[in-house]
């Protein structure tokens, strides 16, 4: 990773449309702290929204400076990094994927000028609007020559290539004559989809949920000033204590007079079960739910859901040990660690070579023989997304001997699409796209496979049905889609839905 | 990471000594493939075993590169710096521990000017004989001039102010007459201590292990050419098939010719019993016990011989993992999570600031309130060192709610130092050294504590006690310690030891 | 006590604007006392008011002398610097809370050089006219060359960095023609917002109390001479009786020919209701009643509006202590200390190290595990202000096995600025400020928090509601407000009040 | 007190021999901690079992620093005397009575020079066979020249005026051909009477009690170091878990090489009762008993063995709450504050004037008038020494108002001398000495009066009566008096004890 020119200066917005991405944002105003080491840890708590890129906005009152890159954030920072950002508000960001290879200039926090100053802005969600969002851009600021700082010119926005990210910081930039309170005041009720926004101008910090709530926002207190963050985890880790979510359609403002509430929309909460499967972290809490609690409970579902003579239950390590957990404790069957995780493999940019390539799913996962040799196995995993992973596990764990793997997966069949922030695949790279849960069974190798129920899942939030969105499972989208049905020539009954492919993580 | 001061250049020998650390080796002979790029797979692997520094040393027949730095593996490297390293013989390391700051320049491989080239070693253990072999180095090549490159000066040598890895490179580098390979079997009878050794030339790879085979040393086989490694787990993640373990007292050289193996010292094993309870890999075999089948072992002779009534076994993430399976499988015990790791923390670079730091543990380790609330808890770990982590985890416990917290250790108490490559921290700090178990019990806020009994330890090793080293249990060293006593001063017997002071992880 | 650098001289007004504070002022005229001596005491007696610096000012009828410095009153003097300070009149203050760091020169008293020699000042409160009264300055002694002693030169006035203290120093020293009786009987009319001074020149004591009272001030007789000071405790401790309170509006002076009183503006009692909440003594009496009786029914009346099923009533000590007796009562749970607090901690000048730092509330709390253990409590405490405290206080609670904490303030929350001398924080660091109380109690961590009523506060105050300030409570400030009208740009109704950040102590 | 002249110097056995002392003693072993400030908020924890003077010696390993003066410890250091103190041992004193004024020269730790170096001491306690001491002294080290650094002379040892502790130091220190460990072995057996010491060479920290254990003394732990303090509250403060108490007859030491511990004597407990009764602190654990928890069972007993009709239980604050809770509690009768406590007095070094002596208990205690008005108070106050204090209170609370004063006294008559190190006062002084209940009563003009029994006393302890100590109300002393035997002249049955008459405080 070129850490050698890590840069720090303003951002331009860039030329290329990037992919949506689900990331950390992560906000902090807090005088008299070093705001970017609390920045640092708190996306350091956020990691696993976001291992491509990260970047951290600070105001010192009187100007802003952002530094981002590609790379984890232990990797984007160091001390000398975060010592050059001084002040006492930060936002920021980490993101999740990235459709080509180096790319610090999709990373976030984004810059715009404002009348005033600068905005600076970190966007978790994926906007359903951007078409119309980008003629309110063209209708407020017509007169805007291309090019100019902090601003798509007019050919950008014509063709398109500007990410959300940029649209909102631009909207938000854009208005010579008012305040970025005011300005995003009145934008953010044209804005559609899944956002979750941790912005500021030199001296204030802001919040913003989309009306449904998708992706998770939540604000918390520090001895002497307030953090927002993506997940509950993240204010734990820099002493946070939780104060409340920011609701639904709420913009909140803190600045030297305290914190503000103003409400853009009505709220019609609609929070992402995925996050409760499988995005958040197991210690963080979502609308009352301890995440962790929510993962062990499909577990014990999933387990008289979908009994099975086993001698051993396995989790895929980290992500399906609480279901595994929860299905062993149901079942009566003892749980067992039967792969090891390479605990320090993140994102590690190098190319494997030939050999090092074949090995496939080694560079992550190693099976302990002795536990699974001769053994029934259930593997409980929380998803299924192109079925490769499982796939070589399965082939891995008949090697070292073990008699029957039996998978179990603690969500339905993700067979749609997400609009509202999560790039699981192209709905061609999904497996359960068109496949009976039999075929898929056959095509990773299972002795058998089980998914959860929607009901059982859904239960194990403890959320009411209508409050969440469950549309990769179901296909019923709870959200408006403007730009899908905008794009015309496809459509989703053809379920060929027009999502960029990107090159995502195997997971 | 290359940061931004990433050396690329020859090392010269430290005119400090440096602590002796426990860290990971690896070498890998095998023309036709990216041998840098085996070596970064293999360290890490081995990244538990030291994640203070890194380096790879590569040849490609003609000349020798190095390439190292403080920080993870992956930190370390970037895909230009192995692109950098080309050639056909590698080696690499990991290292644990270092007395200063930053110092790259203890980092290993160490180079140093042979007659015919270049020789490029990397060391895991602790010599206890350097005095002597000072007086050898002297004996040997008296007539080296101080300063000459990759050797230290004669008054180097006579202040003691250099590495045991400088001293053995120092020694193989010296003869101007013979070859590496004939040096080395001429020094290695003379070396005392604990030392798993992967060296090279322009030409050959070579790999040396203590008579009493301290440290783990093992032989794989890639398709077109060898590997060896501190651990079984290296091998996995490069494919390597595991041949078997170099063994104590073997010298082995690997080049165009094959593979030579000649015995410089009669084998007299002692494996170290702390690499089955802590140090290595759980997915790694040592002479033929699967490492976390002993810890699972462990955990059910704890649940034998420390019963207690409670509710709940969770272990200390990620290392207490399997003795909490084997306590809870034998105690009838639920097995839960009850902690969440901070997955990303390795090792950092960034102070934590003010705030931060009073967070102790919670960078770490983020309790599960609603698994542990109103629970008795069993906490399963592998060791108490100084008692801080167990302190700050109970106390974290309580006051998410736990109404009872039982520790249970899966070794028993270390009250000795290590002369063999674990730096466990001073005897002071040791906090089983002159306190009973109640007192420990007392001081970490336990309601009940129980570690392991020394005989269910090494029963769970498999291993037929006298070819174990317990001497961090026992005081009984098994290995001579020409050093300690020729310091005069201290002696065992009165148990003051004279380890030096050393900044030492907290584990 | 005399740090090393206790300076004994002149004051020169200081350059910079310094925070308004809420202090402690006392006078005495007493010849045949040892006046500086009885000071002392009374300065003692109102080091709750200030624990920043102290200073003492005597007249010996020909000159005046002043002694201050940072620190306790115990701490600033030593015997020798107190017999240093000879005469018949004194005049002290203790000091709450500074901008800077050490900064003697914002200590009281200030010294003026006027016609006749010398005033001395000592202020508690602050003024809401200062841009007025700058003017003011400016017409009445236009012709004041720059830099003379004891007055701040035009550029000094017009760039505004004066104390209010300082601005009324320069207005009553300033007049050449007349006696500094006329000259503040001039003056005083023009001076808006709180004040309770207590000056002097060379042959007479003065004081007097701002038309609303806000502040308190009483006037006490010895057998030989006469007190004024801000509570009466502090007149009982030199052994003074309690004759009235300076009036609303009241200017008196005291010298050979006796005590003179005048009234330069009608009396508007507005008296902070702060005082008997928290800031006073409860051994003083305000406007007839004992501010501990008021506290106790405080408490009384909030086991009525907040009722809780506990085991056990314990205070913060001590500012809680007379509401927790009177919950006690009310409830008819009983009363116990379950905090012991650490009797000797004041302002000590040591920076705690790095290992203690981290104890916070520990350094001046510590838990009776054997009282609280098991324990469903109720925590009274006079009032939140940050949070901090009562979060810290809470988890320390609970890990020493609380089991339930109830938190019970015997205040409505703080949500407003205070304009007449308190410094609680910034509108940002108020928790209450834009927090609902059920997000406070989430940010605090506990299970229940019950705020008294603004009403059941004033009733046990028992002086009628319009005869009281409780802008900090309410909002509505009943003293014109032309300082902060006049910056403008921030408005009260836009809940952006001018208000500098200090950094202020804790509570 | 004489600040200006802090003195940083060697410790010269001083020449007068000092009153003995109830003390508090502190030593802490930590490398890489601050020790200095670590000892300062240590003894800023035991300050209340001596406000006389203060004391901090400091090892670096090479040499040892010594800091002292009289003082509370916050008046004696500040921010750069601690600084200057630097190393990674350190041992504190804070000194409870002194015969004369100033007398920094009877501050501890005291020093002597030893053959390798230097030992620091500081003691808690009082030796009964200091004659026999002397002659061991001269018998030891004959040759001794006078005036030799770190040794009383020939002359001073047969004027036997040299302090207990000199006497110690001096043995510790004289024998050039031992360690310090060896001799300390040697020499105290031979000690006889009351000590806790902690000391120190430049290598090791010490920690000594004798066989009696009749002071306390209690072993901590430090995340990487070792704490010993006279109370656990002293552990509190600086983060530092409790361990155990150093045993009766235990010698530890802690150094590089952990911490060794051995018995120079038998044990035979005999705690002193009065710790419980008034001088430690109420959150310190004595024995397994919370000091706090046994005075309330005092009060419970007092108002079992003493009722009486009464509208109001209030405290002597602070040393009376927790009997008066007890009180309160058992007998039904409301609990209530009717007196203020002056927070802020410690030990002012102020003599109050002629016009404030008079007003004795003011300065330090202010009624409630409100509250104590026209009530039948309960007073309980814990011990009553020569009865001053309780006429002064009971006259000002029936000046303001009470109806009836009923004494409760939560321990039994004081009537004989403690040679263990408490200076109550003369044999003369002691009012209970020859004085019947009803002859104390009436001196001190209460209603009724109530002591505790004896065995009411002890049951409170929880301590079987055999491991106590009650010399002081009994008369039977424990621990043989070789001193008081050998002075002949005076005899215990005549009660005219050779104890100097020191000028000790009011308590």
């Amino acid at each position: 990773m070129a850490r050698g020119d890590g840069r720090l200066n303003h951002d331009l917005l860039p030329g290329e449309k990037g992919p949506q991405d689900a990331c950390g944002v992560f906000g902090v105003w807090a005088p008299g702290e070093e705001v970017s080491k609390l920045t640092f840890y708190g996306l350091y708590a956020l990691q696993h929204r976001g291992q491509e890129a990260a970047g951290i906005a600070v105001s010192n009152g009187e100007q802003i400076l952002v530094f981002k890159d590609t790379g984890l954030v232990s990797q984007v920072f160091d001390e000398s990094a975060l010592e050059s950002l001084q002040g006492h508000i930060a936002v920021g960001h980490t993101r999740y994927s990235t459709t080509g290879g180096g790319g610090w200039e999709n990373a976030q926090p984004t810059l715009g000028a404002t009348a005033g100053g600068t905005v600076a802005l970190a966007h978790n969600g994926n906007l359903t609007n951007s078409f119309a969002l980008r003629e309110l851009l063209a209708e407020r600021y017509p007169e805007q020559p291309a090019g100019s700082p902090g601003r798509p010119s007019a050919g950008e926005i014509a063709r398109g290539n500007t990410t959300d990210t940029a649209i909102i910081t631009a909207l938000f930039a854009g208005d010579p004559d008012h305040t970025l309170e005011a300005t995003a005041s009145e934008v953010l009720p044209h804005v559609e989809g899944a956002f979750s926004l941790v912005f500021m101008d030199e001296h204030t910090l802001y919040a913003a949920r989309d009306r449904h709530g998708i992706r998770p926002l939540v604000l918390g207190r520090l001895d002497r000033g307030w953090v927002v963050a993506s997940e509950t985890a993240a204010l734990d880790i820099v002493g946070a204590s939780q104060v409340r979510e920011i609701e639904p359609g709420e913009l909140i403002a803190i600045d030297a007079d305290g914190l503000r509430s103003s409400r853009f929309a009505e709220a019609k909460p609609k929070g992402c079960v995925f996050e409760y499967v499988y995005l958040a972290r197991p210690d963080t809490t979502i609308s009352g739910r301890v995440v962790h609690e929510a993962r062990v409970e499909m577990g014990r579902t999933l387990a008289r859901e979908h009994p099975v003579e086993a001698d051993l239950v396995i989790p895929t390590p980290e992500s399906g040990t609480p279901a595994a957990i929860g299905y062993a404790e149901a079942s009566g069957i003892p749980y067992g660690q039967g792969l090891v995780k390479n605990a320090y493999v993140g994102r590690t940019f190098i190319q494997p070579s030939q050999t090092i390539r074949q090995l496939g799913i080694r560079l992550k996962l190693n099976p302990l023989k002795n536990v699974v040799h001769g053994k029934k196995l259930v593997v409980v995993d929380d998803s299924i997304v192109r079925g490769n992973t499982q796939r070589a596990l399965i082939r891995m764990l008949r090697e070292a001997g073990a008699l029957e793997v039996h998978v179990r997966i603690s969500s339905p069949p993700v067979t749609w699409p997400c609009f509202y922030g999560i790039d699981f695949a192209t709905r061609a790279e999904l497996i359960a796209t068109g496949l009976g849960v039999e075929d898929v069974r056959t095509s990773i190798g299972a002795d058998s496979l089980g998914y959860i129920s929607p009901e059982g899942m859904i239960e194990a939030t403890e959320q009411p049905v209508e409050k969440l969105c469950t549309a990769c499972f179901s296909g019923t989208y709870p959200v408006p889609l403007p730009d899908v049905e905008r794009l015309g020539r496809h459509s989703l009954d053809a379920r060929r839905i027009p999502i960029t492919p990107v090159a995502s993580t195997t997971r």
